[in-house]
């Protein structure tokens, strides 16, 4: 169970491996089962989206699951439903106003996602990760009614009645602690919370609008949790303080500095580029060295990538990328063993 | 001149304010010769170009004039104009392919924008600054043939072709340098290179295609150097050892965090949210006020957004802003007398 290991920091020789994504669109057999189903009908049929979360552990040796899913399905638990349109993202037709707080639905168990947790793990050894947003991007996404580039509605919400804001945060929060809590008790090993949006956010209102909310999380989810967002390489620091039992990083930093940032209980997940799968085999495997050697013997590292992987990956490239995490373990073992 | 003394971290008092994009569409004035010229005329014709620049400086007690110009211009000298389209950017028709490399033109000097230099400099007794965009930023525009979301052209001909894409790099290198010069010699007194695309790329490639282009710039250009890029706090001790005269950074970071990790000779400059400038009067003083006592003290800060203004920013928050600065420095000089 290397991934359990490294998120108590007591992983040997090589680091665990799971891809963002790594149930979607760059697999042929994915695309077969979603030509004929929605994305809404693939997640919300546990036979399906159990068949979906195991296809990368079929094809790869990866060291987890991960439950196919969405992001936003706690808002559709409080009774505002994303549709998710091709080629346009998730949509709300009615996105939430300042006034909607009180009208927020008291929460409905996603039975569903419980349900294809169960199924995969009858089916599978390795550790099953659940996820969710955080409650700062699930409340942008609602404002905004889909993605945005510049969440204007969203800070202007958050400026002109912060407390409001802030209500809405609370209900959020104690949904997804619900739900994730929901996630381990079907089964789940840990989980995963995505601050997908925390890149827009400066840094003194994430100290009021995100960071509270996600010790909240941490606190009272009775898994171990892995805390990602793009761009926070800058506040490391202060995200460690939040406790979690791994810090998700993107492209955009050195993994062994950040590890000198902070303390080594907390493990580091990430982080190359998934454009490094589009680059000649060679370049893959160097590419991944470079962090391999980075790391090394780091007993808290997770490799990942920076970011989801790309819908138009070659599937033959993630061989190649697992293949030399796994001969790095090799080299690290027996240089352990002539070194002792 | 206290943007040149912070720029040699000898600034006392309340910091100097200058606001990227300040020369814009937020301003009424702005917008009325807009609706007779197009960008491209704006920019090309000394006359409006030097208008616009003072506009800003007419309005607001603005410490720096940033000339009104683009950062992709060194396209053009190299024989690669760029249209820009309303609503969509900056186009350029013939993306550039690796092939196309030896056919780029002798640089042709951009006379217009040294003439809108001379024009200013004729008018303003602040200083001047001048401006391009950074070699992998300019690169990664032509290659893609505009914006674009994940640079996946630039990225291919990175990882496929990488001997190749550093001869184009340093051509624009060379080119930029030449062209920066051009604008000291016209009469600016400091420029900033904007790595705009910084996000986009992993840290290891950064220090292949990025960090030593700009170091060459910095060790080349005849006036003091600000480099900007979004993202960058996570890698902000390998900026710093480029020496440029200062780094711009975006809001995503504590900016006395920031001082803590680099040499007090490099100035600091950033970093309000723009959308702060939306917020409530009370908002927009706190929230600088956050920056300015987090900076209190520092003589190579520099105040600016963490990004461009946005185009639909009320004007007289702008007053708000500079306002909440000068009555800062007041607040500090008075206690710094007292306690000395």
């Amino acid at each position: 169970m290397k991934l359990l290991d490294a998120l108590h920091s007591q992983n040997h020789g090589r680091p665990p491996v799971w891809i963002m994504r790594q149930a979607g669109r760059y697999l042929p057999e994915y695309r077969k089962i979603r030509e004929k189903h929605s994305f809404l009908e693939m997640t919300h049929t546990p036979e399906l989206a159990a068949k979906v979360t195991l296809q990368p552990i079929q094809r790869y040796e990866l060291d987890a699951a991960i439950i196919f899913s969405d992001i936003l399905f706690i808002s559709e638990s409080l009774g505002y439903p994303f549709e998710f349109i091709d080629g346009v993202g998730p949509v709300l037709n009615t996105p939430l106003l300042p006034k909607d707080i009180d009208n927020l639905q008291k929460q409905q168990p996603l039975d569903f996602i419980e349900e294809a947790i169960r199924l995969v793990k009858s089916q599978v050894s390795i550790p099953l990760l659940g996820f969710s947003g955080a409650p700062f991007t699930i409340a942008s996404y609602m404002i905004e009614g889909g993605s945005s580039r510049d969440l204007k509605k969203t800070k202007q919400w958050l400026f002109h009645q912060p407390d409001n804001f802030k209500r809405l945060l609370e209900v959020l929060t104690d949904a997804i602690i619900e739900n994730l809590n929901d996630q381990i008790d079907a089964g789940v090993d840990a989980v995963q919370i995505f601050e997908s949006w925390a890149s827009h956010l400066a840094l003194p209102q994430l100290r009021q609008f995100s960071f509270p909310y996600l010790r909240k999380i941490v606190e009272n989810v009775k898994a171990p949790t892995i805390l990602f967002g793009r761009g926070t390489a800058g506040y490391i620091e202060e995200l460690a303080k939040l406790h979690p039992g791994g810090l998700g990083l993107d492209w955009s930093c050195d993994l062994a500095h950040m590890r000198s940032l902070i303390s080594s209980a907390i493990a580091l997940q990430g982080n190359l580029d998934p454009q490094v799968l589009f680059a000649p085999e060679k370049t893959i495997r160097d590419e991944c060295t470079k962090i391999l050697k980075n790391m090394e013997g780091d007993p808290g590292f997770i490799f990942n990538l920076g970011h989801g992987i790309l819908p138009d990956t070659p599937p033959e490239n993630v061989h190649i990328l697992i293949d030399t995490i796994k001969s790095f373990s090799c080299n690290k073992s027996s240089s352990l063993i002539s070194s002792s």
